[in-house]
């Protein structure tokens, strides 16, 4: 089989860095060019991307040679982008006008009405919504734009969307506890977070409280309508390398037993696991019975990253049940979510043109 | 004046070292009596102590020697306990049988329905309940049981307590980012800490969970009527040193704006403060405008850790009000609080026989 | 191909547990019998071990019921000892004394003249030591005693055999910054170490200024004769998980430039690779080119953890040449440094009766 | 006492908060003008600096408008510099061509023949150099530039000098583990740093290696006599907040006994003590008795974190003996420096003009 060539958009920072790892042995993709900002252009790819990751860089990748981040300089039609919000909110539409699919990790077009907010086992026929790209101004030529969500709400929504459909979901409480690698990199000086946690990451509770209404949303002839349930977040920077745990309590529609809810988590599964897709963790949902678990350190790369892990299923005083979730911010929560995109994307053909 | 005489009953653990630090310097009181374990009996107090803390040991108090933890051995009649619970259950009201006032730290006989649960700024009147303790097997002989609350209710009752009188309090959720000096020494390994967070510690969310209720709850003819609200706890071990930060969500029961909560928190005061108690902070809870705080290392110490800091105050979609809260373990949280007992109870008359 | 029955002694302990692991699906070994402290026996494994790897406990091993550590119980002749040096100080001969061949990770008898600290690509034919064991009271049955060295030695020898071969070793400065988990579970404390380092690591020192020249000795007709070099060592705790990282400076008898420096670690290899045993490294000691590696997080797993990793060779104003080590501590510096002597012994049949 | 009005370039960074926190209380000086970069210029104090200290920000220093880094917007003759070495180089000449006495934490100068590098007990002689800095192009209207050492180098230097004097140095071999806060702020990724040890420092270890000497040489009449010792230093960051830790080994010209070297830094002091200046420590090196200590987090802020604390003094196998050492690595090794340069040049009437 021919690979597909893609390209990488910020291909130098923590999340292009993963990016790179992931597609570079993947079995359809192959990545033709990589881009990061107008300063690192000219540069081959070890010279301009501090390596941060304990998997060596692929000798072949190292040596790429970095391209400006114009539209017209990729030869492949697809593109992983790793942008800063800012930035993406110029350049994805720039890149899908002039005819590329952009499958992005970054915030700046999540909540656009004609974009799909995508996590392959909950809401892959929002895809759908790329036909309503069409009419965009940056839809003409055929490109368009999906995104995956945010770091944090990606973990999440995969823990809940099991309990809407079961049972419907009226309020969720959530309060992280955040990797310092989710602010990229440098990002977190250590001089602020050694022995320390940070209540505050900038924007991050905005994302958490609207994401999953729009992924859990159905939809319709105009759109997505948002679930109707109500997210209150706090978000806390903690001292730890990868991995963003969660402490949750929520309130259902309808009653559920203990036994019932983990019955809905453990059957939980979708379009990937039946498409056998390769990032496709076989248990998307993994409830773990020890009473500590699951912990950042010791568990976030069960499932190479891809699964929700939960723990401590017990009753909440205050709105019924409450439960502890960890993700891998990186993998689940960033680059392999829109892996996981673009596969699903492959199978259901959205990637031909 | 005459220093009162006091005992600390097992002086060598954190709070322990704790309690020795802030009394061996006391305008008012003078320790006289430290006991440990029975394996530590005879020891000089360096010999039997891994003196944890910043601030040296003092050389006066480093030679004393270690008594056995029996009644009958200590000379004075007031005694600061630091006792793990399961010791403590059975220590405790032996002292007290013996004519001892045991001025505690530990969880055994908080919830017991004689025994005061008492932060001075709270429930000052709360102590009447000694009263009632003349008629246990434990009172007889004028002794009596003195509590303060866990080191993760200390602080959120504080926040709680002025909204609870000016707006009624309906639900609180709080999750905890706990430091690992309230696990004690050796306590938390640092194979399970480094890089990571534990999210369970045992015992504790039953604690934060009905704590607050008796501290707040009314004094009357038969005893304390707990408050009428309901707490849900999620608490996790974090890899910081001291001071516990916990994000709280909150309904009242009568609406208040931004404005009427700070106001109620800056206002807040009590007998300690009026009495100009030493160990007292002059502002009991401090607000903190900055968006990041507070935070554990740069804030715990304020006000000799006595205050709890708070900030963040912001709306909650699903309960209406939420903010983030600090508190510093071992003092405000365990050696302090007990200190403030003390000194509460010298300037009413309670510590007289 | 039949496997070997092999049994763990201390199997419970953070080198136990990777005992386990590596076993557990080894292609010539199989672990039949596990046994830990008195207090454990009758336990299931999962029962009685605080399971603390990122790799799962082996669904086939959790359910194993721990033996008491009685030599007449083991059914297996092969035992891997993980034991403390205390406890094995008395159990490893009474093992060997019924018959058991012995493989240590204890410090307990590394030193006794007639017992082989063992490194295969070093010292391979010091296992002829094995006969003079059968002149002791542990060896009449048959049974033995092989050790590897401590975990800060193993990568220092590793690092300095290639140059003592090439150009003599005369005098050895080293500084470590060993991990947490060197010290086994629970270990150190987090409230000792969060933030901080322990210059003082009881016995280590000792250990890493005597070993070497053991391991580097000449095999004589009475015992090896240790190799002549003066070895000077501080030893230092930091907040590491795994890997310990060495500061060394050292001179050399001949003189060397730095290419025929780099030229003799890149050549070194040894009866492991030969033999292609399966934990053996491919490159024995690898160079890192970068300014500032290795470092523990990112480079302590390259080749399974078996390698000694170098950095930074640069001439030393006092001693001629310092250079930057790391070293897997719980992998090549115990439980991996066990492995691959038992790997060796059987390939060069020492594992026969 | 009127005051000495003062200024400080480079205000808002790690050492200039230190400079603005030890000045605003300071007896014989005030900070009445403050600079940090051209893109500050304008800003309230508050608005600029990222405030990273436990200590708060003094409300009347909060509100002062940062001035441009001109010499001659400075009313204050004597000026404080915190500015990195590159501009340091360019602007501390600058100023003093302007007249002003600059008194440096850069290393842009320090190696200058006609700069003093000062340690206040060391080598307050060294101050005559001033004399010579008369004939050079900056020194023509009476400015002048005296420096203290690199954060490194401060705590070693004291650590040599009595021993220097008692029995003559002839080689040091040291290796650091250095704190995070000398890298300033954001300094390093916290990415970096969690769990992990980043075995290089640029340019660190050519400093500890040259500073020394000329901090220890002899004033001569046509400059300083470098001592005449070797240093070999390796340099290491850890995941530590304040407070570089050293492992030093080191061969003395003549034989002294373990008493003698105790003796010889127990009695060691200087004009600082003499002249009992408010930044002095009364004593200069202390040293601890206790195995594991000194140790960062329990030891650094000792005498207000202006002495050198020492442990584990023993023999060495290779260089004759060895010990720990550890010192505040901004505030002996930056901060409390520079204060202490400027009270002993008060006190000696160098900064009069």
């Amino acid at each position: 089989m021919k690979k597909i060539p893609v390209g990488i958009l910020g291909a130098t920072g923590v999340v292009g860095q993963r990016f790179l790892l992931q597609l570079h042995a993947h079995p359809w993709f192959e990545p033709v060019w990589l881009a990061a900002s107008d300063r690192s252009t000219g540069k081959l790819y070890r010279e301009a991307a501090a390596w941060r990751l304990v998997e060596p860089l692929p000798e072949r990748m190292s040596t790429q040679e970095l391209r400006p981040p114009r539209p017209g300089d990729c030869p492949a039609r697809v593109i992983f982008s790793a942008l800063d919000a800012a930035i993406a909110a110029e350049l994805e539409p720039a890149f899908a006008a002039a005819g590329h699919m952009v499958i992005s990790n970054s915030s700046a077009l999540r909540m656009h009405p004609a974009v799909p907010l995508l996590i392959p086992e909950i809401n892959p026929e929002h895809l759908e919504l790329l036909a309503r790209q069409k009419q965009l101004e940056w839809g003409r030529r055929g490109g368009g734009i999906v995104t995956n969500p945010n770091c944090s709400t990606a973990g999440l929504a995969l823990a809940l969307a099991p309990l809407e459909r079961a049972f419907g979901l009226r309020k969720v409480m959530v309060t992280t506890m955040q990797a310092v690698s989710g602010a990229g990199y440098p990002g977190v000086a250590s001089l602020d977070i050694l022995g320390n946690v940070v209540p505050y990451i900038g924007g991050e509770e905005d994302k958490i409280e609207r994401e999953p209404q729009k992924i859990l949303g159905r939809l319709e002839a105009d759109g997505v309508a948002a679930a109707d349930f109500q997210i209150s977040a706090a978000c806390n920077r903690v001292p730890v390398e990868d991995g963003h745990l969660e402490s949750v309590s929520l309130e259902l529609r309808r009653p559920a037993s203990r036994d019932e809810i983990l019955a809905a988590w453990q059957s939980f599964h979708g379009r990937p696991q039946e498409l056998r897709l390769p990032a496709a963790p076989a248990q998307v949902v993994e409830y773990l019975e020890a009473a500590d678990r699951p912990q950042p350190r010791l568990d976030r790369d069960r499932n190479a990253g891809m699964s929700t892990l939960i723990g401590r299923l017990r009753p909440c005083p205050v709105l019924g049940w409450k439960f502890t979730l960890l993700s891998h911010n990186t993998l689940r929560g960033a680059a392999g979510a829109a892996l996981l995109n673009a596969e699903l994307m492959r199978e259901t053909g959205y990637l031909e043109r």
